[in-house]
């Protein structure tokens, strides 16, 4: 059921990058998360990201920039996306880079475009609400504003942006974003969580594709001039050798620093508070939260309940993908993960820590 | 070095049986725990207990009591032991069956032999120590007696039986057994290990084939004519048709029950205090104890150190039977053993209870 009008200007850009170390073994180099049905379904993360955007922006106006290790896996994956939208970087150079590239090459194919930023590895409930909320910012960036989507926060999570706002928030109703701060201390998470007055960012956003790429050039020309380059370059003969020679010096910083931060300082940034279920699917905790308890004991994540026999177990989450039995006697509260050349056992609260693991393995597991 | 003489009539009977269903998954019904390399080196239970065996009895000399999943395999680690020597039930028939029939079938090949007969499972530190008790045991099995090779108990451990003694014990040096008790209830088994008067039984027997065949008769005809008739027949063309007509009758019972109780009741046993580094191999915690904490926070079984990277992670026994990387963070006190099908993670303290898993799990994985 399509109940938000699709908007005629309006394209998608997911860039699917980054490995997700703290969902090792079962995301990998050559194997990231956002390749993976983490959601609870047989989608994979980018899969469902497109079939919830499909109802707001078709296929055809949907944008992925990834990197030279997965372009064929999201090329099968996403079927219903044009090859020319697959955009393949030659090396990992951050969301600036990724999401100017997108921009630039939409907005030289269809100037005046609306433009929003979707990542690649979220799990949203309510798909519906979702697509009403972007609806909102997507009418808030025609104005002029880059456009942030805000979630009310439930712990003094440190790996998320903060959006500092200046009232009461209501989902659906655009307002302006006093301060953007990406990833704050500790103690800043917890003051900003306890004064009410704090979202986190998404990390969406919703912006005119001129907007983006002027804001971009007063603030990072470094950044702004060579993707602007590349940019000119596409779908032309040059396309390969310009993006060759250009794209090694472009600087590799998040978009949060880069844009939000500064622009927000500024007043250019505004925020729809969003209600929709949203998580980043960031580790194995976050999963189990996603995917809910399904079997006495155990929460099965990415297999089938046949995967597991436990006597006197719970609390247990297990990721059979390794296709074998997993049998416990008296263990609890531990994430057990099965791999064809790799098994993981950790502690539940010690979930966000598995990327250190990733650092001590041989290469041939990472 | 051969230190002690080889007795010209010394023949030895490993019955080699039982899967070992508390080293699941290790141990399959096809795969038990006697052709498995479990005691540190890189020989199998079986094979280790041959090793010990030889300076004191050659292969020639060596008898195993097999079922028939497991004759090839038992054929092929022990190249040396005659195959006339591999005896392969039809069926399994319990302890007193696979004795009985390997110590007839001696008898007739060689009247008047002396029988020892040596579980296929157990880890012994000190072989030198061992065959010398043993050759004790020999020369007090010429004159009549039932032997038993007795354990200084360390546990009440239920799963074994108790020699109870009269006086002090002293190794090397033999004495009457006033009571056999086969698997005593715990509260029993402490009594037992507090008095001081009894030693374990190491289920090891050394007796004339003669004297056992003739106390087997007296005691448990329904098992001893069976039997004589079967032994009667081998090496003769009617061996297969006697096998396959009579040992289906044969009634399944430990020989601890069926004649060491009793003839112990009668004065008939003796035992050897031994001291020589006896292990029984039954759970993965006993094998732990065997092999000792190779590495830093984990016992490694049955494969190389590089299996396992742990962040915060002690107390473990790893088990990479699988050829893959163990992974472990902030994991304490666990045994993970690692196969191709079927991974387990069990506490420590729970080792002996895996046998319970086994009764869960798919036929397929048993």
């Amino acid at each position: 059921v399509q109940r938000v009008k699709r908007p005629d200007d309006l394209y998608a850009v997911i860039p699917a990058g980054g490995s997700g170390t703290r969902l090792w073994p079962l995301s990998r180099q050559h194997h990231p998360k956002f390749l993976l049905p983490l959601g609870g379904t047989d989608r994979s993360l980018l899969q469902a990201t497109v079939d919830r955007l499909v109802p707001l922006v078709p296929a055809e106006r949907i944008y992925v920039v990834t990197g030279t290790p997965h372009a064929a896996a999201v090329a099968r994956q996403l079927p219903d996306v044009p090859e020319d939208n697959i955009l393949v970087e030659p090396s990992p150079r951050d969301s600036t880079a990724a999401i100017a590239l997108a921009t630039g090459v939409i907005e030289r194919r269809a100037p005046g475009a609306i433009v929003g930023s979707f990542a690649a590895d979220h799990v949203i409930a309510d798909p519906e609400a979702f697509r009403a909320t972007v609806r909102v910012a997507v009418d808030a960036a025609r104005a002029g504003r880059l456009m942030t989507i805000g979630i009310s926060p439930t712990r003094p999570e440190t790996g998320y942006g903060y959006l500092e706002c200046s009232a009461g928030f209501e989902p659906l109703r655009a307002q302006e974003v006093l301060t953007f701060r990406e990833k704050p201390p500790a103690q800043l998470a917890t003051q900003y969580v306890g004064s009410g007055r704090y979202l986190w960012n998404a990390s969406m956003f919703v912006w005119r594709a001129r907007t983006f790429l002027d804001e971009l050039a007063g603030r990072r020309p470094d950044l702004a001039t060579p993707i602007a380059q590349i940019a000119a370059a596409w779908d032309s003969a040059d396309q390969q050798v310009v993006l060759d020679t250009v794209w090694p010096s472009v600087a590799k910083v998040a978009v949060d620093y880069a844009v939000m931060e500064p622009a927000a300082a500024d007043g250019r940034v505004g925020t729809v508070p969003g209600d929709f279920g949203w998580s980043d699917i960031g580790d194995f905790e976050t999963i189990a939260e996603v995917v809910g308890q399904a079997e006495e004991g155990a929460t099965i994540v990415n297999g089938s309940a046949a995967s597991w026999v436990g006597i006197d177990s719970d609390g247990l989450v297990v990721v059979p993908a390794g296709d074998r039995l997993v049998a416990t006697l008296d263990v609890h509260d531990v994430i057990i993960v099965d791999t064809p050349d790799a098994v993981l056992i950790c502690r539940r609260d010690r979930a966000q820590d598995v990327k250190l693991l990733t650092a001590q393995v041989p290469a041939r597991y990472t």
